[in-house]
């Protein structure tokens, strides 16, 4: 037993759940994945304390250390005091007490965190945003997740909303957002607006997009994002134009990060934020294009986030630690 | 002689330079306006210096008490370092070095600082949003300033420019702005909005909008957001409607607001602030209609400013004193 203090992070999006067993300098020692079983709530819970009993056995067994906490990164607008879900855009959640209910099953301290605020504190604890005072974090998925540091510490809000700019407004009257609203930002910058530019370009252009057709058999309407990712990091040159169209919409949205929090560092992440400057590029030559006070003023740095898929559940055990005192 | 400490804040606008001598409890003992003179960077410093040596004077003969520092709000981007203007949409300083430039010309400490950031700084110390952890505030005047308070600080972000929501993009290809972008939140929630909707009424719709050519003697050219406030104060429905088009406006970039900086108060001040319900209302009914989330999460208050056309001065003297630990 080599007795130091671990924490488990577990991060739960829409698709799918991975668990990890985090020491106190970012490195996961174990860690597990499944698929989100459905979105009812009682199955979601029922996969976490199952993730958690799998990997607290394993720490005993294998003697990885004394695991003493448990962060919940969860794809969901979560309560100030890190109790409860408020909303989910993606899943089942509603106002639901997910800190008491996974209290009752489990005999570990628990902590809730939007995941995107969980990955954001990885990336300034362990990863790219290191060193910076104030840092702005873009989790690229299906949509956009968001995490603000600003003086060392994690930005919540009043009511634990902060840094969700998925859902800012970029377009009036625009395209209908799984939020309720038109024109989010989530629906021109993400997994999301790859895979329907990918079966816009399908639908309209099927001779430029043989390549991506080819990636689906043929079917355009099983086209994903993670198909374009994969087309044009393969070096497709319609998937890569698609990239750019939707690079250059985050470059866009990320002026409004820079106007309110003007963080010196801009992080992405998430799976679509592995096109590195294939995305990067395009949105980074946007941003610098139309950020205003250009050239009298310092501009965020545009970085690749250096977590890739753990980043959740190693800021989620993180912040889990940070709550022993 | 009282011997207590006063500071010293001075708020310069386009128009308008306002100075106070303010005590530790936020009350203006003494206060002196003059115009704008010009906008040469010269002129601006030389009217600072002499507003600065009239209250001092007048401090002295009048007892009022010690002046120990200035503040200055000035209507720019002030570097994080509270030394420079970066650039202003407004005035003409670029990149200037305010801070110096005045504290080679008198004998007090002197620090910079954004005017609606010390604007917002009042109305968290002595104003509305007392009592608030996390508070953003809305200065409309002719364009729309901003500041950010969270955990009690004031959140300058890395290069001093949080909080300048007034320049995020709410229509692609929108109206044109003084910062030389589109489509800024400004040209459409401002008095410079007011005064374009008001002229849009007179030349399409003059027999609608008569009480307003009224107040400028039958040329619509020179009505300024001022006069479509005051008409709407003093009940022309026309006028009215116009400051409804606005308030919606308003509402609709409240959201951005409210879902990166997630404040639970959202204060209103600045000249067309003044308008109180007539514009909080349609800004407060668009705001609740489309905050994402709506209905699962609390939303922020909306409320007008309490501290009027003084909130920059005694914020700026307020965070000068601060400096002086």
């Amino acid at each position: 037993m080599s007795g130091r203090l671990l924490t488990l992070g577990i991060d739960i999006g829409g698709t799918k759940i991975a668990g990890g067993l985090v020491d106190d300098s970012g490195v996961v020692v174990d860690c597990v994945r499944r698929e989100t079983p459905g979105h009812a709530i009682e199955a979601v819970e029922h996969a976490i304390v199952s993730v958690v009993d799998e990997l607290c056995a394993r720490a005993s067994v294998e003697g990885h250390g004394d695991v003493v906490a448990v962060g919940i990164g969860a794809a969901g607008w979560v309560s100030s005091d890190r109790s409860t879900v408020l909303f989910s855009p993606h899943l089942a959640w509603r106002n639901t007490q997910l800190r008491a209910d996974l209290s009752d099953r489990m005999s570990l301290p628990v902590w809730v965190d939007n995941d995107a605020n969980a990955a954001a504190w990885a990336e300034y604890r362990f990863g790219t945003a290191r060193g910076h005072d104030t840092a702005a974090c873009v989790t690229l998925g299906t949509g956009i997740g968001g995490g603000v540091i600003s003086a060392g510490r994690l930005q919540r809000g009043a009511f634990g909303v902060a840094g969700e700019w998925g859902h800012t407004r970029v377009v009036p009257d625009g395209r209908r957002c799984v939020c309720g609203n038109r024109g989010c930002w989530e629906q021109y910058a993400s997994g999301r607006a790859l895979a329907r530019a990918g079966k816009e370009l399908i639908e309209v252009a099927p001779a430029a997009a043989s390549a991506l057709l080819a990636t689906v058999d043929g079917d355009g309407s099983r086209l994903t994002g993670a198909d374009v990712t994969a087309a044009a990091l393969a070096g497709d040159p319609a998937a890569i134009e698609l990239v750019r169209e939707v690079g250059t919409w985050l470059g866009e949205g990320m002026v409004t990060i820079a106007m309110i929090v003007d963080p010196s560092v801009i992080v992405v992440g998430g799976g679509v934020g592995a096109l590195g400057e294939l995305l990067l590029g395009p949105a980074r030559e946007r941003f610098l294009a139309v950020l205003p006070g250009r050239g009298y003023r310092p501009a965020a740095e545009i970085v690749e986030a250096r977590l890739g898929a753990d980043a959740g559940m190693i800021g989620a055990a993180d912040l889990a630690r940070n709550k022993l005192g």
